[in-house]
C-alpha cells in the first residue's frame, strides 16, 4: 500500500527561504515564524500520513453506498473526520468570529496540499464545505453568517456548490432549475443537479448546498441566475437541524476515480431556499472565491504528483532490475535498483521539478491572494486573476502526467489495484475537468484575463520577469537567468501574436489558447525554479549547514531548465501557426 | 454507451493510395486489390461493430471471475469469441496448412486495429493465442506443429505467454521458474509466473501456455533460460486434452483496465512440459516474433485512439455549450455545439492528425515485416528491427495521450463510467507498459538498434527521408516537405549527439532515450503524412471525384505539420544537454 510523508522541509523552504513570508507586511504574516509554522505542519503532516492517508485505498475501494436514501462513506472516514475537526483544520483561515483560526490562506494551502496528497476523496468534504462558507462570508446577511458559518466553520455542518446540470455544465446559461419567490422572502427550488461532490453523507448532522437556480420571471439566460442557500434540515430557531428540507439524493455517480467522495445527482423538489447575495447576481456570488476554488484545484494536481512520487522513489530504490549501463553499483545483490537507470532518472526528475517547482508558484499564488484580500492591494489581485487559469490548468495537466509517469515507474506492477499507483492517477483526473475544463481555463485566460484592464496585469508580470533578469543575470545565476529569459521572450513573442491577430480574428488567439496556458506555466514555474536557484545559491555562498540540501535545489533547478522549460519554442511555434489548421476541416469531416 | 465503427475508407487509403500493396512484388501481395481487401475489412468491420464493441462496456464492468478455480469471462464474451471463430479471423494471417488463410500480415494488423479498437480486453484472447502459435510455428517440431497449430489457429485452443515473475519482469536473468529433464525428454515446470493475459478462461478447450524456465543445472541468468510448452490438460494421443497437467490459476489480478481479460498469477507445480526450440535458447525463441508483437501493442495504442475519438467526434456534434466567438451558428438552438470552439477542434486535430498518421506507420511497418518474411528482405528485416520500438513507445504513449484528450471533451461526463470515456484511457494505459514497459522500449533503440550492422538501418531511413525530401520538395509539396525537413535533421542532430558523446558515456545517450524515441517516431508520422500529402495532391490534379475526401488529408497534414512536428524542436534540446541533469543529483536525494 502507498505511504505518504508530508514534504515539511521543502514547504518551509518556500515560504521563508523564497517567500520571506514572516518578513511580509500582509496583515497576519509576521506571526508566520519559522519555528511556528513548522509546528503545525508537523501535526498537519502526522495526521496526513497517520490518519488520512491510510484511508486512501479504502476509499477507493469501498466507495460510497446509497440505500434507502442514505449515503455511507467508506469505513474509518466518519472516525478520521471527526480527529480533522477535533484538530481545528477546516477552520483554519476562517475568521475567529466564527470558531476559526484567522490564519492567512498562504497556510490554509501548505496544509491543504498535505491532506489531499494523503488522500483527496476525503479531503474533498471539507474542500466543498470551505468553499461554500467562504461565498456565505462574503455574501450573507449577518444572520446567515450567524447560522451557518461556526457549523461549517467546525465543518458540523458540510457544505456543497450546485452548478452542473445535465445538458449544461460550462454554459450555465442553460440552467434549468428554478426558484419561485415566497411571501416570507424565502424560494421554493426546484430541478435536477448533477456532479455535486459530498452531496450527502454520514459524517455531518446537516448539510449546507449552495444552489444556482433561476427566479421564475427574471431575465434570460446567465442573467437570470441566483445564488441559494438549500439546507438538508432547515434550521430551527434554535440554530439546530430541523425539518427535513425537499432535497434528495438521485443517486451516486461511479467515477473513474474519487471513490471515497459520494459525487451525487440532487434532485430538489420545491425545496426551501434563501437568497445568497443579490437577485440574478449569482454567477458572481459563486465565484466570488473562485480564485481560491481554482488554486485548491491546481493544489490537487501536485498534491496527487507528490504522492505518487513519493512512491515512486521508494520503488525505484527498492526494486532490483537490470544492471547500470556504467558498471554494477550493488555487486552483492543479483541486480542493481531501478534508480540507477538513466531513463527511471529522467522519469522521476521530470516529477521532481515539476512538483517543486508547482508548489513555489502555487505558495507564491496563496500569497497574493493574501495579498490581495488582507492588504487590499489590487495589484496583487490583478496578477493573481490573471495566474489562476495558469495555476489550475498547468498543474493539473501536469500532476496528470507525473502521477502517470510514476505509475510507469512500477512496470506492470502500476497496472495493478493492488500496488495503489493507479489511484493516484485516477483521483487525478478529475482536477483537469472540474472547477473549469482546463479548455475553458485557457479561454478565460487568452479571451479574458490577458486583456483585463487595458493588459496592465500580463505587462506586469512581464516586468517582474525582466526585472528579476536583469539585477540578477550575471555569474552563478546565469545559467539559470538565461533559460528564462529565453522562454519569457516566447511568452511575450505569443502575446505579441495574439495582439496583431487575435483582434481581426479570435480564433487566431483561441486556437492557442491552451498551448498558451501550458506557455504561461513553463515560465512561471521557470521563475521560480530561477528565485529558488538564487536564495541556494546565496545560501551555499553564506555557509549553510544544510549545503547537500541547497546543492540538490540547484541540481534540480538545472533540469528544470534543460529539460522542460525548452518546451516554450514548441509551444509557441503552434500559437503562432494561428488559427487556420485548428479551424479549416469542415465539421462534417471530423 | 460508446460505439465504433471500423475507418475503412482511411485504411483502405493507407494501403492502397499510399503503400500501394497490389502492386508490390511481395509474395502474396498481387492478390490485394482494393474490392479483395474492402470484402474483408467489411466484414470484420461488422463484427467489430456490432458484435464485439458492444462487449466493451460489458467486460469493464463485469470482469472475469474465479471460483473453485474456474474463470468465467464476461456476458457474450463466449458466443462473440465463438463468431469470431467461425469467421475464421484468429487464422487469417496462419498457414494454410494449419487451417490458416495464409494472408499477409499487413491484412492481419489492419483487421486487428479494428477488433482492438471494439474491445481490447476481448481481442486480447485471439491476439495472445497468435502470439504462442507463432512461436510454434517457427521453433516447434513437425510433432508440436500437428498437435497445436491446428486448433491454435481456429482458437479452439487459446495460448499465453509466460515470462514475468513477482521479482522479476524486464530482468528475466533473476527468473526462477525451474525445468527439470525428465528420462522422456519432457520436463517438470515448477514456479509461478504472474501478469498472464488471458491466463485461463471458459472460451475454450485447452490453454496452450509457453513459459520461460531455467533447466536444472543450465548456466546461470538470462543464458540459462530455455522455452516450454505447458497445455492446460496434456494432449492425448487422438490429440485431444486429456489429463489436467500441474497448472493453475492463483489468482485474477485487479487491475486498472481491460478487466474483461483474464489477467491471472499462473502456478506451476510440477507441471509438464515440452522443450520448444533449443535448450537455453528460451529468451530468442520467446522473442523470435517480436517485431510483430510490438508492433501489434503499438496498434493497440492506436485503436484506443481511434475508438475514444469517435465518441469524442460525436458528442463535440451532440453537446450544446456556449456560442461560437465569431458569431451564432446555431440560432435555432440554445447553444451551439461544442465543436464551433476552437480549442475542442484542437483538441480533435490532435487525436485526428495523430490517429491517420500513425495508421499510416503502422500499415507501412506491417508491409516491411510481410517484406523481411515473405521476400526474405535483409534491408526490410532490419529497417522494422529499427523501428519496432517507436512503434510501440511512441504509439501507444501518444495513443493514450488521445484517449485522455478524448475523455477530456466530454466534461464532467468524461469522468463517469455510465459514459464509457474513462475505460478508453484505462484500457490504453496497459499498452505502455506491456510487452516490454516503454522505458525499455527506448532503451533498445538507443542502446541496441541504432548500432544494428553499424549503424546502417539508420542511415538507410535517413537516406530514405531526404531522397523523398529531394525529390518532392518543389511546388505544393514545399510545405510539407520543408518541415519534415527541418524535424529529420533535429532527429539526425540527436543521432549525431549519441554518436559524440555515447562511447564515452553511455549515460549521455540514455539520458535522452526517451526523447529519442519519441523525435523519431514524430519524424515518421511527418514522413507518413508528407507521403499522404503527394498522394491526395495527385488525386486533387488528376480530378479525383473525391476531392473533399483528400482536401480534408491536406488540411490534416498541415494540421500535424504545424502543430506536432514542431515537438521534434524541444526533445532535440533535452536530448543535447546530455547526462548531467539526469545524472547528477544522489539517488538518496529523490
Amino acid at each position: 500500500m502507498p505511504s505518504y510523508t508530508a514534504p515539511i522541509k521543502d514547504i518551509q523552504y518556500v515560504l521563508h527561504d523564497v517567500l520571506n513570508i514572516s518578513g511580509s507586511d500582509i496583515p497576519g504574516y509576521a506571526d508566520l515564524e519559522p519555528e511556528f509554522t513548522e509546528a503545525i505542519f508537523d501535526a498537519a503532516g502526522q495526521l496526513a500520513s497517520e490518519v488520512i492517508a491510510p484511508l486512501n485505498v479504502v476509499g477507493d475501494k469501498e466507495g460510497c453506498t446509497l440505500e434507502n436514501g442514505v449515503i455511507t462513506t467508506p469505513t474509518g472516514f466518519k472516525e478520521a473526520f471527526e480527529q480533522v475537526k477535533e484538530g481545528g483544520w477546516p477552520g483554519l483561515d476562517m475568521p475567529e468570529e466564527f470558531g476559526g483560526q484567522g490564519m492567512p490562506y498562504v497556510i490554509n494551502t501548505a496544509v491543504g496540499e498535505m491532506f489531499s496528497a494523503a488522500n483527496q476523496a476525503f479531503t474533498m468534504y471539507q474542500g466543498l464545505t470551505h468553499g461554500a462558507a467562504s461565498a456565505i462570508l462574503v455574501h450573507g446577511t449577518d444572520q446567515q453568517k450567524a447560522t451557518y458559518l461556526p457549523k461549517m466553520t467546525s465543518c458540523d455542518w458540510t457544505g456543497t456548490m450546485n452548478l452542473t446540470e445535465p445538458h449544461c455544465g460550462t454554459d450555465l446559461g442553460l440552467m434549468r432549475t428554478k426558484a419561485e419567490p415566497l411571501a416570507d422572502g424565502s424560494y421554493k427550488i426546484s430541478g435536477q443537479k448533477i456532479f455535486i461532490s459530498a452531496g450527502d453523507h454520514d459524517m455531518s448532522e446537516n448539510v449546507i448546498h449552495l444552489v444556482l437556480a433561476k427566479i421564475v420571471g427574471g431575465p434570460e439566460g446567465i442573467k437570470g441566475v441566483s445564488l441559494f442557500i438549500v439546507p438538508k434540515f432547515i434550521v430551527d430557531e434554535d440554530g439546530n437541524p430541523g425539518a427535513k428540507n425537499g432535497v434528495s439524493v438521485g443517486s451516486i455517480e461511479e467515477k473513474m476515480g474519487i471513490h471515497g467522495n459520494s459525487t451525487c445527482v440532487m434532485n430538489y423538489d420545491e425545496a426551501t431556499g434563501y437568497l445568497l447575495g443579490t437577485e440574478h447576481k449569482g454567477m458572481r456570488a459563486m465565484f466570488t472565491m473562485m480564485n481560491e476554488a481554482r488554486l485548491g484545484v491546481g493544489m490537487q494536481g501536485l498534491a496527487q504528483a507528490e504522492a505518487a512520487y513519493q512512491n515512486a522513489v521508494i520503488y525505484a530504490k527498492d526494486r532490483l532490475q537490470g544492471r547500470a549501463v556504467t558498471g554494477v553499483e550493488n555487486p552483492d545483490s543479483p541486480a542493481d535498483p531501478l534508480i540507477v537507470h538513466p531513463d527511471i532518472r529522467r522519469n522521476l526528475m521530470d516529477q521532481k521539478s515539476f512538483i517543486e517547482g508547482a508548489r513555489a508558484f502555487m505558495l507564491w499564488g496563496a500569497q497574493l491572494i493574501d495579498q490581495a484580500h488582507r492588504s487590499e492591494d489590487k495589484d496583487a489581485d490583478g496578477l493573481i486573476s490573471l495566474m489562476t487559469p495558469v495555476l489550475k490548468g498547468f498543474l493539473t495537466d501536469k500532476g496528470y502526467e507525473a502521477t502517470v509517469n510514476a505509475q510507469q515507474v512500477y512496470g506492470g506492477h502500476g497496472y495493478i489495484e493492488e500496488w495503489g499507483m493507479s489511484q493516484f492517477t485516477r483521483d487525478a483526473r478529475i482536477a483537469m475537468i472540474y472547477e473549469g475544463a482546463n479548455g475553458v481555463q485557457a479561454l478565460d485566460l487568452v479571451g479574458r484575463k490577458l486583456a483585463t484592464d487595458g493588459g496592465k496585469h500580463v505587462m506586469a508580470f512581464f516586468e517582474m520577469v525582466k526585472s528579476f533578469c536583469k539585477e540578477n543575470g550575471e555569474g552563478d545565476m546565469a545559467e539559470f537567468v538565461d533559460p528564462l529569459k529565453a522562454a519569457s521572450k516566447d511568452l511575450q513573442g505569443a502575446g505579441m501574436f495574439f495582439m496583431q491577430n487575435g483582434m481581426k480574428n479570435p480564433n487566431a488567439a483561441l486556437s492557442g489558447s491552451y498551448d498558451f496556458m501550458h506557455l504561461f506555466g513553463y515560465v512561471c514555474l521557470g521563475l521560480m525554479w530561477a528565485r529558488m536557484a538564487k536564495v541556494s545559491l546565496a545560501a551555499l555562498e553564506n555557509g549553510t549547514d544544510d549545503a547537500e540540501f541547497h546543492q540538490n535545489k540547484l541540481t534540480t533547478a538545472r533540469y528544470y531548465m534543460a529539460r522542460q522549460l525548452p518546451m516554450t519554442g514548441t509551444l509557441l511555434k503552434r500559437i503562432e501557426s494561428g488559427a487556420d489548421p485548428v479551424m479549416t476541416l469542415p465539421a462534417e469531416a471530423f
